[in-house]
């Protein structure tokens, strides 16, 4: 389009085109589109902007990955008709987008390219819903601990919070670099899938807390510290270690939207709170000691003769000793437009990986759902599951193992 | 609350009656309330999240404050029966939360007392609407260009988004401090008002480009460039210089939600993109120049005859060189969860501070209004006004000058 067309409103016409059925383009004809368009100069840039995490490598980033700042959890639907090829070709153009912008480089055609220059250690982690084995015919190759949640008594669930057959977790420590990462790779899935739902969180920015400190959720309580550690346990716990290529470092996730009731939670004292989850809300030591990493002793008792870690506390009925079978959580929080009367609309984007969701996921939170005294403060509104595949060498593609 | 209580279900009980109507609590009671509480010990921070910004002084921080990257704009309207000397206590009270929290220390009866250590560069500016000055029977003391905007033919304007009878503008540079903060705010506010609407926006987290870099929006452009230079050239556009003490240094704040079309943006080539604004994409330089801060020549003209700098381009048309006449944005992009077919809903929450609406933000309105090549792509959708009283000496309240 000329300048003339521009200013003679010839512009607004192709917008109107625009609005119509976008058809499937493969990245030849995207480059061949971004042809005529001039490249952007570098711009300098700080630290934390131009940090890189790797893309290309057997597992996919995002997972062991120190959480960043700020997520976009975005679940899609495949269009009726996607099968196992047309999946393919959204995976190819899918990953291509990842591998540039998580590398500080604009996706091909990125028609805002300065916004893809800064990535700020940008993940992008490819999650697959069991509808995506289904329609792609490949339930063969679904790891079998891949299932819909049981329903459990604590659930409120909403379908727009629910469910989805790919899921494109986005994670950066700045948000921008989110939201153009969000746009392109939804411009480049939507021939294939519509969205079914987006869930955006955060964490602290960058810089505010020392590095790898634990999270605090809106509650004020450290979230985060008994997950397994780096290294050994945490691979044992997360990564599938062998079978067929399409499992082999492979892991999935569990994502829950849980509200949090801040309403009621704040008529609780410091004392009851702590007792709830087991842990002081200060520096997050477990009641029986006095630093964030102490070990609980779950079977001390006070004056009172009851056990100082409450039995029904969330501490004890999470607690899970054996590293293989402990869960990773990855938990951000949102925080909604309140109501309104003024009551927050708060609480996690609960996420668990682990190597299989029912040797491992399933029994916490069977215990949790049966009884855990933060469940009167806490409601289940959203869950969905994925695979999340292995990751792809230069050139390979994520899902490749699965449906190539 | 005892242990005893919460296991035995008390705290439910307690959250119930919590749901009646919420009593009017003076600043003593709060303290009461707090007695029994165990004050959090001090956690290690590192420089971003320790950072203060003054709260006290003549003037309102929050507008030529260096902008934090998230930001909250919260609009209330007044509970009926609201008037002057309850709305002074409303203030009063909300002083009090907003030179605890912008300072680091949790406010009274901060019921998530640990969110509360983290300023990182917290600012809380209030702002009055027409409505309190009516409410309040104050409206002699209203700032004369203090009034609801006129409608312009591009706005699209929806109630949701629009009015208010307070703002609180919370800014930060952490996500999770102004979540907090707007949670104790609210708390404190809701005896005497309901949230009308909440934005929540965001520029680039700190560190991710070099302190004092224009921001950029979701369209990839540099936005802010002309601003008013710091200092005098700055004050003079900003700040009532002299009159009544409820006039002096206070300023007054446009909020409009713009949402920003990316479906029919991203159609256009680059060098349209440019056109349509008037200045380059990559280095923010107007098109005659090369740097971003240089002078825009509006009369230049290109081998076609026509001037470099489009008649009708953003820069031509919104650009002011009277330096008493300019306005100071103060602009963070939105981005909301995505349509179903993958649609952004993105845009700007802008924000202009100055002297006075009439003489400094509503003739360049007007003409952007009547002609505006960026209008193709923008559509107010949310508009509300309100004055910036001055600040306040510690001890005092902002509004006292207003409503005292
Ligand atoms: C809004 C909901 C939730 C909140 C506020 C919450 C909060 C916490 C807190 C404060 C801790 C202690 C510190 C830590 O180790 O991270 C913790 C631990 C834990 N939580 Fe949660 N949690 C929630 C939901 C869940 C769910 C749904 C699960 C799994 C089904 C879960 C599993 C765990 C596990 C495994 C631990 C570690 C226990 C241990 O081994 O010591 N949590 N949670
Ligand atoms: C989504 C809507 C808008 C977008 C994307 C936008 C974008 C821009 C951009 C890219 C510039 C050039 C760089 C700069 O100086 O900041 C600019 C300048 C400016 N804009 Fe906007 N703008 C928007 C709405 C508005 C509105 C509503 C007003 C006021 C009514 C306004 C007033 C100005 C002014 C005064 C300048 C500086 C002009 C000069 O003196 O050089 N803009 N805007």
């Amino acid at each position: 389009m000329s300048r003339r067309g521009l200013l003679t409103g010839g512009a607004l016409a192709a917008g109107g085109a625009f609005a119509g059925v976008a058809g499937v383009t493969a990245i030849g004809d995207k480059q061949a589109e971004d042809r005529d368009d001039r490249l952007p100069e570098a711009v300098p840039v700080a630290a934390v902007g131009s940090t890189v995490e790797p893309f290309h490598g057997p597992r996919q980033a995002g997972v062991a990955t120190d959480p960043q700042a700020h997520a976009s959890f975005v679940a899609l639907t495949l269009r009726a008709g996607i099968e196992r090829a047309a999946a393919g070709r959204m995976l190819r153009l899918l990953t291509d987008d990842a591998a540039r912008l998580t590398q500080g480089k604009p996706a091909l055609a990125d028609t805002e390219a300065e916004l893809g220059l800064l990535p700020a250690r940008l993940t992008v982690t490819f999650g697959f819903g069991p509808g995506l084995y289904r329609a792609a015919g490949v339930e063969d190759r679904r790891p079998a601990s891949l299932a819909e949640l049981p329903s459990f008594r604590i659930d409120r669930l909403q379908p727009a919070w629910s469910g989805g057959d790919l899921l494109l977790q986005i994670c950066a420590d700045d948000p921008i670099t989110v939201a153009h990462a969000q746009r392109v790779l939804l411009k480049d899935s939507r021939p294939f899938a519509t969205v079914r739902w987006v869930q955006q969180g955060f964490r602290r920015s960058p810089g505010v807390e020392p590095g790898g400190r634990t999270q605090r959720n809106l509650f004020g309580q450290l979230d985060g510290t008994a997950n397994p550690r780096p290294g050994t346990p945490m691979d044992s716990a997360v990564w599938v270690p062998d079978g067929p290529a399409w499992l082999r470092d492979s892991t999935t996730l569990v994502v829950r939207r849980i509200s949090m009731n801040l309403e009621t939670w704040d008529l609780l004292g410091r004392a009851d709170r702590e007792l709830a989850s087991g842990r002081r809300l200060d520096t997050g030591a477990p009641l029986t000691g006095t630093a964030e990493h102490d070990e609980p002793d779950f079977a001390a008792t006070g004056p009172d003769g009851l056990t100082v870690i409450p039995d029904f506390s969330h501490l004890t009925r999470a607690h899970v000793t054996d590293d293989r079978l402990k869960i990773l959580r990855r938990p951000y929080n949102y925080d909604g437009a309140p109501i309104t009367e003024g009551h927050a609309d708060s609480g996690l984007i609960f996420t668990s990986y682990q190597a299989d969701i029912s040797r491992q996921f399933l029994p916490i939170q069977r215990r949790l759902a049966e009884r855990d005294l933060l469940n009167e403060w806490t409601t289940p509104i959203g869950s969905a599951v994925f695979a999340i595949p292995p990751g792809c060498p230069p050139g390979g593609w994520i899902g490749e193992q699965v449906l190539g």
